[in-house]
């Protein structure tokens, strides 16, 4: 039996978001691997081992799921939304690089998926319908002041923003500090979304102008997305419908 | 009989990658609108209407589109990849903005897909495992000007890079130019994929040293990334594996 690794993205939350690709590498797998909440979207079946793991032990998960295939397993690691994008995809291969070099012959396959910003997006309009930019808000993994560099010159460049992991209870401050800066920045009351747990039942969607963002709208299971000075609101009996036009005048 | 309008992604080519949401939409559409190319890959069925259109005429579609669901049609407007990033939504929003005040109250979702930049991220490893940005390469809708000042602040940024529409028989200079900026604002080897047709069958992936990118590496089928500084190339037997790690040092 020849071993391999999908690296598998299981959208924002909705079983309906999840590929048919995904789905069918599920259905092969022997192991799957991954933080406990994503790996608790997986149905239990006989000949499937599930290997539910904490938060911040990526590196031994992505080992641990390598070395399983290198023995023969059939083994899936699961992300919630892309597993490219502020996921598990780069610490497997941060993992493999590392690792012994025979693993670099294992078959390894992303398998994408609905990323948060875009199930965001989807439900607010079309805030990220032109030039944007994605950054993870945590600094547990690079200095902050990079991620105010980041700030404004996206501001400066003006994109549309995405925000991954806006705020922790470990570090809340940090998330005031970005929307002060977002601000300075800025200098404008452009549409702030807080799009939090998009397509399960604790969904929730709020719109607010940047001069009346605060730090406590968001918390780790939020996706932030700030508009660009272009993005528009169009007023109806429901919620605001928030997008950003293709063109921008010459 | 309630109408309504659904702007759905149908993701980079594979039916694999199409959501089991986008799926239903379709099953339960009247009227399905879009580029021919895309309108080709929904199976025509009894009750169903195909309404195929050229490219560049996206306000008419999102006008018809908006117009068939006031009148009672349930409607889906397609787009390859994720409708909400340089495709169909922000152009249905600009025709509702523009439209009778009625049309504010229909029934209009956006349904997620997998856009090109993950597919393509997918198949190259994790490229935009970090912080990235999204960039529009055509000057269609944007001055020229404006690309250029976004490439240079991306770079300054340190933002890994995925462009869309890099290259067109209208306007190949473009491409070329983009490629010129990059080498001065980057100033170094860092990796550059030209993912073309990816999950069709006329995939191709290619890695390059941006010092060795070519304009003629990439049409309007082919999705360009470009790795931070930070990126990194794990060599193997076979395409080796591009990624960004999730971290940079402080």
């Amino acid at each position: 039996m020849s071993g391999w690794v999908a690296i598998a993205g299981l959208g924002p939350g909705s079983d309906l978001m999840v590929t048919p690709e995904v789905t069918a590498a599920l259905a092969e797998a022997t192991d799957v691997v991954g933080y406990i909440p994503y790996v608790a979207r997986v149905a239990g079946r006989e000949g499937l081992t599930l290997h539910p793991t904490d938060n911040r032990v990526e590196l031994d998960r992505a080992a641990h799921a390598l070395s399983m295939a290198a023995e023969g397993r059939r083994v899936v690691v699961v992300s919630s939304g892309d597993p490219g994008v502020f996921a598990m995809a780069s610490a497997v291969f941060e993992a493999l690089e590392a690792g012994p070099v025979a693993w670099r012959d294992l078959d390894i396959r992303v398998l994408p998926g609905i990323t948060a910003m875009l199930a965001a997006a989807a439900r607010a309009g079309a805030p990220l319908g032109h030039d944007f930019c994605a950054i993870n808000l945590s600094d547990n993994l690079k200095p902050w002041v990079l991620i105010e560099k980041r700030l404004r010159l996206a501001a400066e460049a003006d994109f549309a923003m995405a925000f991954y992991n806006p705020r922790s209870r470990s570090r809340p401050e940090g998330f005031a500090r970005a929307l002060e800066v977002l601000r300075e920045a800025c200098g404008d009351a452009r549409p702030v979304i807080f799009a939090r747990a998009i397509s399960t039942p604790e969904e929730t969607l709020r719109v607010v102008p940047l001069t009346e963002a605060e730090p406590e709208m968001a918390d780790m299971r939020t996706m932030v997305i700030v508009g660009s000075s272009q993005t528009r609101i169009i007023e109806r009996a429901g919620a605001p419908i928030v997008y950003t036009p293709r063109g921008v005048a010459g």
